[in-house]
């Protein structure tokens, strides 16, 4: 696991004052001097702190006169509270709404703050078609037949390294690449449910879980989501003592679409509880590369002792959108997803699989990484400031460390699926808060997309929502 | 539709008769002259169709004396019968026995006689990469992304044009692209079908079709197969007018094992037998570009107007096997299936769709599956040709018009698992009979795969083989 550095240390700690407020936009950083006596450095030290700070967009120089905090949030808007506690177990409807809600996003002259995507922008496209080709011209005839049932061997070796240096150890056969993370958390489920089981999920949830839930007939436990410590522990025990529940489905870092993320001792303490339960553990982390610290968030599978874990990841929003290459750690769960993967596709495709094989080998994926978080981060700043200047006061937002989504709690005369519409007519698409949840709470909520470049459509966009919203 | 050329006719039937055994190997064909007279054509036409046969690897010219059948088989070993009635319900369990059977094909050394796919030798990989090149190129990160929920628009196109050809016009809309034909038969099924359904497939049928029902714990009504004819109609009929079949799941083209097809006047008849109980079926038809005759096989599709069928193709095995795409003109479920699909793996590989969309416009298709037809028909016959030196006199085998499948009915006392087991100790591969039904009957049959280019190897194989079956 990469050991922080000093400089990378005292940036976190001064990116966490702004991101807090408590230095303001345009107000001065403090001075080199300064830092270097309260924070007992070396001016190279902060110097160094300072530049990662620039290119996390969070502060600017300013000519002859030092460092300012860039404009950006000011922190005036309010966290939203934990969700409420939806005790009855749920029979899941949700997908026509869904459908009806992701149908009407297909226009791509619409600004696309309700987008499950980052901007393939931001991806290194060209850099991966060329990491195709190699890959291509080096596969055999032989190995594009072996690898439809086994993997990609190369691909799985990169993906089990990334493991080791995120602390988990990892057998290779382990590992299932699959379509994308979606299929890995279809076949998790099917592994370890039949029809008619509860599930215990987050409340709000990613609306695919739910739509997953409802196809294969189960039942949803929801547990509340704290929008900066992620899931209720102490819900989630109440539940797993009460109810004979037959898989979680949880995300622990940059939890979609709240952005929670679980800290590692909360983390440590869930895993003791799926563990006293003996309750398998689908983990969805799909976007644990998208971290704006300078740590990434460990997995709940590196606490998990006991196979429960079956770790689910993808590389669709963090390298290769329409490449569709995810993969599932399965733990004691692996055989049998596998043999279900090759009941349902057969394999991902394997010209996929070599071109991310190559691109981890030579493309410099974390140099993309780097860039694609500073983006993520500034491009958060704004859309929280522009957030500030346009919507009503009363509003709460979340401020997540990763990933690209905002979660907005707006006054309670708000009706987010109306504010869909209206918006959606204005040429403009958000996530209103009811496709999260199988009780079809959160009316007065929704999520917005921060991951498209930060322009003037953007903030004009972000205007129109405010008076939308100001006519509720 | 193609329309069939003279000299093409000519070649089927005299094509025919050497399927038959009536022209015998070493036997010389009709000379011009005397062809020109029976079938009252030109030299010219009677030229042409030589030049095909040859090149379909059925006949050869011998310097200064005309065309000669070459050495291929005599048609000596008789036809199967068709397969018995099954009158029970059966629940499916043969998952295991499958796994257990692939699980032990994986050596690259092995004779791949037990293969389900055909040797990715035969496939132009070289010009698909450079397809992908080019399609990659030519992609918008805005259409990688929008292709992901929509399919790509270039390679429907491509596909309703070739089912035009083939005489099916096809609304664009009714396609969903999937992640090869496994994952559009499985949708399929979920969109008709619910758990303890009844099904009728085919006896013997493809065992990942009766992995799919196990897994979707639906139940096969199995319906005889006539080894040359194809599905009984009349079992059909009876089983539709007496059960509560959701759904049906057949292979009208080169069934997979026994390579049967129906003719295009039975092919009505079955589509008038489901439109009058409105029983949805589904068209496994991934071998239809793989035929021997001068003339493609039309699918049930072409005659259905009530939008009952669901018509699955596939790419892997007729041109890029690895790449995983295939598709469903889903008939009046089309918006079902696609909604299950962005439910289970959102969508194939976007690469893998320009891929073959750039190589349909540009690559030679159809000269590349002429030349994959020539070879696997002459490949054919290699295989009965040895199967008639080497085997058991009683052998029964099948002589399929297209496909890369043969299969064999031994003498009662083999038993082919146990055919499996000794041969796989010896380095050789097969499909034993039981893994193709649910009442795992076909003991003493098993499927041999003709798809890869023979030679000593495959021809020692087959006579170790026919060693083994002696011994039984």
């Amino acid at each position: 696991m990469h050991k922080l550095k000093r400089y990378e240390k005292l940036a976190d700690e001064i990116a966490a004052l702004i991101r807090s407020g408590i230095l303001a936009p345009n107000q001065r950083v403090p001075s080199v001097r300064l830092a270097c006596r309260n924070y007992d450095v070396s001016p190279a030290t902060v110097f160094k702190a300072y530049y990662l700070l620039e290119d996390r967009g969070l502060i600017q120089a300013r000519a002859r006169s030092g460092y300012y905090v860039r404009e950006h949030a000011r922190g005036s808007l309010a966290e939203p509270k934990m969700s409420k506690r939806e005790t009855a177990v749920q029979e899941v409807d949700v997908s026509e709404l869904v459908f009806s809600v992701l149908g009407s996003l297909k226009d791509p002259h619409t600004v696309p703050f309700g987008s499950a995507f980052p901007s393939a922008d931001a991806f290194p496209l060209a850099r991966l078609a060329k990491s195709m080709g190699q890959g291509l011209r080096a596969l055999s005839p032989h190995q594009i037949i072996a690898d439809q049932t086994a993997g990609n061997d190369p691909l799985k070796r990169q993906i089990a390294l990334r493991y080791t240096l995120a602390g988990v150890m990892l057998p290779m056969d382990e590992l299932v690449i699959t379509n994308g993370a979606m299929e890995a958390l279809n076949l998790c489920l099917q592994a370890v449910t039949a029809p008619g089981d509860l599930v215990a999920i987050e409340a709000p949830a990613f609306y695919a879980c739910l739509q997953v839930l409802e196809r294969l007939k189960l039942k949803a436990v929801e547990i509340p989501v704290h929008p900066r410590d992620g899931i209720d522990l102490d819900g989630l025990a109440d539940s797993l003592a009460r109810l004979p529940i037959k898989a979680c489905w949880f995300m622990s870092s940059f939890q979609n679409p709240m952005g929670a993320s679980l800290t590692a001792e909360r983390k440590q303490r869930l895993i003791e509880l799926v563990h006293q339960h003996q309750v398998p553990l689908i983990e969805d982390d799909v976007y644990s590369e998208l971290y704006f610290d300078s740590q990434p968030p460990r997995p709940l599978k590196s606490h998990d002792r006991d196979g429960l874990v079956m770790h689910c990841g993808s590389f669709s929003k963090s390298l290769a959108p329409g490449y569709r290459i995810g993969w599932v750690a399965g733990g004691r769960f692996a055989e049998k997803i596998a043999q279900l993967k090759l009941m349902t596709t057969i394999s991902p495709s394997v010209p996929a699989q070599v071109a991310i094989a190559d691109y981890l080998q030579h493309g410099g994926y974390d140099r993309h990484l780097r860039k694609l978080r500073h983006s993520l981060e500034s491009q958060q700043q704004a859309m929280l400031a522009a957030a500030e200047r346009y919507f009503p006061a009363e509003t709460k937002v979340t401020r997540p460390h990763g990933g690209y989504f905002l979660w907005f709690e707006f006054p309670e005369r708000v009706d987010s699926l109306t504010l869909f519409k209206v918006a959606l007519a204005q040429g403009i698409s958000l996530a209103p808060g009811p496709i999260f949840s199988a009780s079809r709470s959160f009316r007065h909520c929704a999520r917005l997309n921060y991951g498209h470049a930060w322009g003037e459509d953007s903030e004009r966009a972000m205007a129109l929502l405010g008076q939308v919203l100001a006519a509720f």
